[in-house]
């Protein structure tokens, strides 16, 4: 007979594309650190043939493992669900859970349509997420200043210091217009910000790390370079504080937090109005 | 006495970032399209002033609407709950339906650890995600091909079908490598893939959009251009639908999905191995 695996088999059941039962299971699960945890997508289970198909996949695993699968289910479907409840495994069903007491609370059925999350439900709120995303290129790392006037905020900080990333998930995510600036040693020399920056400063927001990680994460890009020089690092980071410091900017440092992190602080250190997204 | 306001208000309390909590509310409360909701984020509660100021302002809030607030809650510390708990709302409260449950499945205590979704808990592959967001930037829209080697899938389509985009969200939400190569009239003239991207064949896949819904989106950038008219539309998208299928190329029409949607199919199609999030 063969081994069984000892890791602990999780499925992400979703009539759609199952992001938000992945990013729900997945806040779920990091609080379970010691156990080991082997992940399996199952989108966009749309049909009761496809359902049928999963629940076999999640029984065919069900028998290999020592432990019984967890499956995170956001179908919205009755029938559906059914058969996946059928399954050898323990279920953490997020509409069921949720739905019955927010109806009751609204006073009114919920409409079990699928695909209304992470779709288009809204056209206009969708365009206006790309068109955000658009802008965020088009305004990365200084290539132009000519749109700075339609910024909800402008980046500013050292090269490497996750400028451009926090832009485009401020776009992505939020649909904020996000333009970045890189500062450069000449930039910084003389402790004000650079004159093409000066009428936009009540949208600019400072990004700040440590010289040691900013070391680091250039050595990667540029190993040996005196870009990445330890030297040059604290140099660039002592100017930019300054700098900061001088001109009463807001300012985060991003050393050790992720761009999710960074980009919700930024909107709520800057009081950014986000678009609704309904 | 002033007017209440009609509109039913939604609090997205976190510990950290309060994107899952957003995530989960809207998959829910699109169910409930009849509902006007006003939207409110408190991220970052992780202390007990912070707590007791979130509960004031819902508090504040609840007095100003017809209508009990709702709260999403994913704060993590017992303490800082049951001051939301205390509040004029009706709560959903994440931890509390599902982190029992999942205790007594997995047979162990949960860390109750804040910060654990969203942030940096494992600092290498929260780097290859930064790492594919480069990746993707630097390989789009065809301004290099010399890393293509490395890419886990390559997205060629017309100039506006949504591929830069799509590259984006794949890098940052699941870190995977995709570059992205614009195919122009000459490109696919003889009906064939370019020869530069040949190499690669196994890992191309083809966006397709429909002439109508190009045609909108052209214009809306450049306004009664050849490049944007219904005839030149009309062109490529046949170029390119004949090319896809006389070289077998996986593909999917993303006129009227969301570009979660669209990175989603992709994976699933092109049966991608996705790096783990643990």
């Amino acid at each position: 007979m063969k081994k069984k695996t000892n890791t602990r088999p999780v499925f992400f059941v979703s009539d759609r594309t199952g992001i938000t039962a992945e990013n729900l299971g997945h806040a779920l699960l990091t609080q379970f650190g010691t156990i080991k945890f082997e992940h399996h997508s199952l989108p966009f289970i749309d049909s009761s043939a496809k359902a049928q198909l999963a629940a076999d996949t999640i029984n065919k695993v069900a028998q290999t493992s020592q432990y019984k699968p967890l499956v995170f289910c956001t179908l919205i479907d009755n029938s559906y669900r059914k058969i996946i409840n059928h399954t050898q495994s323990h279920i953490i069903d997020f509409f069921d859970a949720f739905i019955k007491p927010l109806e009751t609370e609204l006073g009114t059925p919920s409409s079990h349509a699928e695909g209304l999350s992470h779709g288009i439900s809204n056209e206009g709120v969708y365009m206006s997420r790309m068109d955000a995303v658009n802008y965020a290129l088009k305004n990365d790392d200084g290539i132009s200043t000519k749109e700075y006037i339609d910024a909800d905020v402008i980046l500013i900080g050292v090269s490497r210091s996750g400028k451009t990333p926090t832009c485009l998930y401020l776009a992505m995510q939020f649909g904020l217009r996000a333009a970045n600036y890189p500062l450069t040693e000449a930039d910084m020399i003389n402790g004000f910000l650079p004159k093409i920056l000066q009428p936009y400063r009540d949208r600019i927001f400072g990004l700040i790390i440590n010289a040691p990680r900013l070391h680091t994460i250039r050595e990667s890009r540029r190993q040996h370079s005196q870009y990445a020089s330890m030297q040059q690092c604290q140099k660039e980071t002592r100017l930019i504080n300054l700098l900061l410091e001088q001109e009463n900017i807001n300012s985060l440092d991003s050393s050790h937090i992720s761009v999710e992190e960074i980009a919700t602080s930024i909107i709520q250190l800057m009081k950014i109005n986000r678009p609704s997204i309904y």
